[in-house]
């Protein structure tokens, strides 16, 4: 019964008490409040420098959980492994950030404890990952106590973080302590990008937040990702368990040129134990592609991987049953709401397609993609 | 006879008034000499600000046309289609860029019509991509005289362009008479990356050359390409032949992800002709990827581009071999030289066996991608 609930680990949630942080703030991240003509409250949230628009529309849907299980219920969707959104506490000096991880960490343990059964089956709709007050000058310390304490939270099975680390990205040998951590508490990393790349990239024509979202978010999230496999963080905790949001960004698409231009660099040639699409095979990533074909090709990257644990490489055809298995169903909700009203989200919808038309996934793979696979990895039947 | 033939589009040269520039100079790009301790010339070259390391050695693999051909023999390549290689023109004044591009196309046309013959068919063994000055304060009438003069120049069969334009990039309407120009006359647009993003995104930690090249220069390429298709060049000019480096960089795995951002967004929604995803159908690739199961993708990603022609999306499987009529072998010579001393340079030998170890192309399927797309799309065999 339970293999067959469809489980959403791509959701955003601003809590109340981190709504009201962004309300009361008047630089990026924000949200500003006006009325519009007929006296209604308009709220527009703006969280990246240059935002390309006045903002985006926010409303219930961000921190109200009636709204997340009304979007759930549309969707049929069962549960929900909801984090923070973006930019998390990355602007935040570090003893804000400290207590206020900390108590937004209470508030989501309170938000999914508190939340219905699924029907006739012993998991609750709400799950949530934690935050970690992830900024420059915080001590290892309050990492690790922050670590701790969301391993205590029962509802609580990772962390989502950005790319920044402590201010020197994810690669910071720093980090090691705090990797160590999570891989011994068997928490769940959820690595999500929000700063993209440099803006002077996307160029002058007003193209809205289309470039920064389709290609700088994927961008950033290559990018600490390939910096973390360089590091050797991947062979140093070889049980951490990565999960990609936007199924890895571009990471599978660059593997191979990346394990080759490894090889043919002196300075890293020798570095790291394994051939670089071996560590694709160590990570999971989510199912949020928007097409059959890219998760595909992304489960047979993931499924090919152990074609490089030993160096050798026998170019039999990747068994995309094996690489689904480390694929999970996301919505990225509340982003990517419809432009105009329809019965339910087209993003949804597309993510969901993919899943069923991908070739070579049978339907017990499409079952763990949709679900099966979310609930072994954060144990959700436990 | 001819389909048979291996055909490498993507190879570079610093022709010898190129190189004599490069060693004039002392700013990047530039070509730096001393002497090693036992009195030979070493000679480095230097083409990225803030490179990291002391530049690549260079020698006569870049500039003399003796060691392309012992290149090709030992690999068994019969034809190559040789562009000059970044950063091209880009950091010279508009007059100089106009003469010496003049020049080039001259000195090129030179480099293949004295080339020999194929074996038993009368192609010869090199063929080339000229140069537009494409650098700012540059006049549409000195770039659309170049495009006439590659145009005549027999040999030359397309440019090879970066993706800065003549400043603004490559979604600048003020290059829509040279897109009309080159369109007209039928030349092949090979667009390849040199500046990738900014270098802050790769961290503090020595990674050599790793991630620019991994990841920069396929970022770079996805990006201007996705402002092009955004601009709507493919619209206005549906019968340009654009060739992409690389795979078309990250553009193939992030292809439903643009087509959902445009969806999504106001600005931008009801701009183009048709979904995102159409475009790529359009474009010609390089098969430089390095491994099977990204050629397969990349086919797929093309092939599935009928499917968003009217806007409908059954999702029946791509099919894989109309996908793989447009990539096309290459080898990024004389980039990527194997470390060791070896007998067939491995950055070739991986691209070679990723083509034949594609799931589901058919020997005339990876036949085609060896050579026989390459001398459709050049014409070659005229």
């Amino acid at each position: 019964m339970a293999s067959k609930l469809l489980v959403d680990i791509h959701t955003h949630v601003y809590l109340p008490r981190y709504a009201a942080l962004l309300r009361s703030r008047s630089a990026v991240p924000f949200i500003r409040s006006s009325a519009t003509h007929d006296g209604k409250l308009d709220e527009r949230l703006l969280i990246l420098d240059h935002e390309p628009s006045g903002g985006r529309p926010v409303g219930p849907q961000y921190w109200d959980r009636e709204e997340k299980l009304k979007f759930m219920d549309k969707h049929g969707i069962d549960v929900s492994v909801v984090s923070t959104a973006n930019p998390w506490l990355d602007f935040l000096p570090a003893s804000q950030a400290h207590t206020l991880a900390a108590e937004l960490n209470e508030d989501l343990e309170e938000y999914c404890s508190t939340s219905p059964n699924v029907q006739d089956v012993p998991i609750r709709r709400l799950y949530g990952f934690g935050l970690l007050p992830l900024v420059p000058e915080i001590t290892t310390a309050s990492l690790l106590d922050t670590v701790k304490q969301v391993s205590k939270l029962p509802h609580l099975r990772g962390l989502i973080m950005g790319t920044r680390g402590v201010g020197k990205g994810l690669d910071d040998m720093a980090l090691d302590p705090i990797w160590a951590a999570i891989e011994a508490a068997g928490l769940v990393v959820f690595i999500h990008p929000h700063y993209g790349v440099d803006a002077k990239a996307w160029g002058d024509m007003d193209n809205g937040h289309v470039l920064p979202l389709a290609l700088g978010f994927p961008f950033e999230t290559t990018i600490a990702t390939t910096r973390l496999i360089l590091s050797g963080v991947l062979d140093r905790f070889p049980s951490l368990r990565l999960l990609l949001a936007h199924s890895g960004g571009t990471l599978p698409q660059l593997s191979s040129r990346l394990a080759s231009c490894i090889d043919h660099d002196p300075v890293v040639a020798s570095r790291l134990k394994h051939d670089a699409r071996y560590y694709l095979g160590k990570l999971y990533v989510d199912a949020v592609a928007y097409g059959p074909e890219e998760l595909g090709f992304v489960s047979d990257v993931i499924a090919r991987s152990g074609r490089y644990e030993a160096g050798t490489s026998d170019f039999k055809a990747a068994n995309r049953s094996l690489g689904s298995q480390r694929m999970l169903f996301g919505t990225d909700h509340p982003f990517f709401p419809p432009l105009s009203s329809t019965e339910k989200w087209k993003s949804v919808v597309e993510n969901s397609e993919a899943i069923d038309a991908v070739q070579g996934w049978s339907q017990a793979d499409k079952d763990g993609v949709r679900g099966g696979n979310a609930i072994s990895l954060f144990n959700l039947a436990e």
